[in-house]
């Protein structure tokens, strides 16, 4: 088994510190994303999207997509459960996850490729309106997700799961956009310190 | 419990499809996407996101984002199985619902959004050139998922699955782009004519 890695990508973190959660150590070989890796004849016969991560086996099948990995681990390693328990904690888990998904890591995504002078190869054309227009729509959900942690400690509820995963690498990936958390979201930055707290967060 | 439904809005139908898929029925509220009806105060209040679908239970609770209503009923009644048993195949299908998420009805949805003269109102600014960037992609990924559907009946397998749901409503939905699936893709013709002849496909 070998995990195809991608430095300080989001997504390749995402898993990292899933994997770190669970306590599984896993062979890992970096795809140098800055060097367009990840889009050569090698590796894209491993993930024909061409992305960052992918789990190969040992009898030669590839699973891409972060939350896929994930899934797959979660599976075959419950504990600690990271996706809920039960119908409605499965669902809140899931809910949560694409929120910041969709609501949040989305937007860092699209404001850091369609803005960011290091991204022109890698995102041809890059269109620099779009990325302006996902700006408020991060800092919208903040202001939200605020709210919402005002009563409890973690994104989906009261344990920690992959949604705080995709929330943490989310905020974290603002920086190389100078993007940061307003100091008036206190309920979302003592989460940040609390989740980044944790020895998985330096996965 | 009540689904706030969105008529031919693509999500919603994502949720329609897969409780018919089940055999569940549950009482629906329509929400008028053309009137912004997801923007008011009343709705607002169900998903502070302001997106269909949601599902209101019978405690107050709501749960929002397609998926995550899917597998809320997933994890109450598992037959049949639309995400998959077993830990390869759950990640299987994980990976190629996303696949078709984000590489086919994402890229369908933002064409749509920022090119159709309807969704002006709704999607403020639309931004032409992210609209256009958009479509290529798509035709590069039914182009691959032609390849796929070579050696198998359904998106993520064997079996009828979410990923199916998700493919074929993002095929259905690019219609209204006047887009459609170029002749020489004859294994993604019959694979759509498979899934959209069954009577969840009407939902």
């Amino acid at each position: 088994m070998k995990l195809f890695d991608g430095g300080r990508a989001p997504n390749p973190r995402r898993v990292r510190i899933f994997l770190a959660e669970k306590g599984i150590k896993i062979p890992t070989e970096q795809v140098d994303l800055g060097a367009l890796q990840q889009r050569t004849d090698a590796y894209t016969a491993v993930n024909p999207m061409q992305r960052v991560p992918a789990l190969l086996l040992d009898d030669g099948t590839v699973i891409a997509e972060s939350i896929a990995i994930c899934r797959y681990f979660e599976a075959l390693y419950p504990e600690p459960a990271l996706f809920g328990r039960g119908p409605l904690d499965i669902a809140f888990v899931e809910m949560w996850n694409r929120r910041a998904e969709h609501h949040l890591l989305f937007h860092v995504a699209m404001a850091f490729q369609h803005l960011h002078p290091g991204m022109k190869q890698m995102v041809d054309p890059q269109i620099p309106a779009w990325g302006e227009d996902n700006k408020p729509r991060i800092f919208a959900f903040l202001q939200f997700l605020d709210g919402e942690l005002n009563d409890r400690d973690y994104i989906a509820g009261a344990d920690f799961t992959v949604a705080d995963i995709t929330a943490m690498v989310a905020v974290d990936f603002m920086r190389p956009s100078k993007l940061t958390v307003p100091d008036r979201l206190q309920n979302v930055k003592r989460w940040h310190q609390t989740v980044a707290a944790r020895p998985s967060a330096s996965a």
